[in-house]
Order: C-alpha cells, then sequence, then structure tokens
C-alpha cells in the first residue's frame, strides 16, 4: 500500500529505506551540541544494523554524540526538478572502546574524511528507519 | 588568516559561509520533533538575515519549530575525492502569522516542495554560522 503524508510525500517501505541508506556515499548526523542543534556530514558504512562513522579521538563529534540519541540523514534531491527522496535513522550511538571492536571496525572499507586524526569510532544503531520520495 | 579545526579541515569565513549559504540549491532543518532529533530536507530562500522554507499550515516541521532554536545545513560533498564543505546556521524558528508577512514572503522566488498543502512560512534568523571545507 502506498501511504502518503499530509504533504504528498510518499512513505517509504523499511526495505527501501535500508536500500537507499546502504546505498548512499554519505550522510548527515544529527546531534546536540552544548544544547544547540547540530549536523555535520559525515562518510559511514553500514554494519550490521549499524552506522559506523569513523572519527578523531578528540572530536567534539565523538564527546557529544556519546551515549546520546542521534539522527541520520541520507537524501538525494534533485532541486530542479523536486524530485527525490531522504531516509533518517534515529537510535543511540556510542564511541567504541574496546581495542578488539576497534580492529574491527578498522577493517571495514570506511575511508578517512578528514585530513588528520581520525582514530575512533562512532556506532549508531538503527532503530528508528523512516523515509519519503517526493515523485513527480 | 586560514584556521583549521581539530580534523584539519578549513573554516570558512563568515563571508565565505553566506555566499555558500546563498548559492545553495537546497538545506536541511535540524530540529526536535517529539524529544527525538530530527531532519528534513527543504528548498529554502535567504531573504536579508533569514532562511526562509515554505511548509503546509498543519505539517509536523511547523508544529515542531515554531519558537525554538533550530539548525540549517548545507553542504555539497564529492564522497569519492573526500573535497567539498558544509555550513550551519543555527537561530530561532518561527511560523509566519501575518497576513501582511505572508502575503510578502508568497512573492519569494521560492517554490513548492510537496504536491499538496504548501502554505505557510517558516523563516530561521541567522544568529550563528559556521562552516568547514576539506581540500584534497
Amino acid at each position: 500500500m502506498v501511504r502518503t503524508d499530509p504533504a504528498g510525500l510518499r512513505e517509504l517501505t523499511l526495505d527501501e529505506c535500508m536500500a537507499l541508506l546502504a546505498g548512499a556515499p554519505l550522510g548527515r548526523i544529527v546531534y546536540t551540541d552544548r544544547a544547540l542543534p547540530a549536523v555535520q556530514p559525515v562518510l559511514f558504512h553500514l554494519d550490521g544494523g549499524a552506522v559506523v562513522i569513523r572519527t578523531s579521538a578528540g572530536s567534539a563529534l565523538a564527546a557529544a554524540v556519546q551515549d546520546t540519541v542521534v539522527a541520520f540523514e541520507v537524501d538525494e534531491v534533485d532541486a530542479r526538478t523536486r524530485t527525490g527522496w531522504s531516509v533518517t535513522a534515529v537510535g543511540h550511538a556510542r564511541v567504541v572502546d574496546d581495542p578488539a571492536e576497534t580492529a574491527r571496525l578498522d577493517l571495514l572499507p570506511l575511508r578517512r574524511w578528514a585530513p588528520a586524526g581520525h582514530e575512533r569510532f562512532i556506532l549508531l544503531r538503527l532503530e528508528r528507519l523512516t523515509g519519503r520520495r517526493i515523485a513527480p
């Protein structure tokens, strides 16, 4: 069944959301930084039921998201034709501390983003996944 | 002076942020929806010192952002070459109620996004503007 939201956008199924999330080259992590809304584009890798992000040990991102609920968004929109889709995941984030888990994540095909200091992993468990598509 | 953040990304000046924001075709509004982080891609228009978003009167977005502090993000990133930039604005949002102000905003070159019910404007005052660039 095709469901549309009040704005007339089509709601994506969970399978569609997973497929779009898995194929997206980059996403945006949405969190709270010193009581203010914050957002940052990041490279990521989907590992089982979690989004894996590589960051630096002392990054503001790692400090801000530790043990909090964050959102993670991917989209592909053509502003000219006003078509596209977006998928948002919400879940608990944690910074990986365990050396064995870090070593395993280090083998994932997840490239470095910024030039310096990327040596910590953030895991975001996918607890809620929603998406919408705008068709012409 | 070129400033870099701890991850080695170059911090953009206010002028650079404004120019990139003005030229971006679409952005993402970041807010809190029933105590959870939320994010949604939106078309927008820069009107003086405010981001203008067209939405529907009864939208969850309009209800959630009314009189709250939200973030607004634009970016352009090439995941393959790992180059690009992102700019984030933070400020107070309000839903426009005044008919005269609505009529004025209705004349802006801001197109409808979803197919149905777009008849309310959200204004986000630019109170804090930051950006970063990742160069090869």
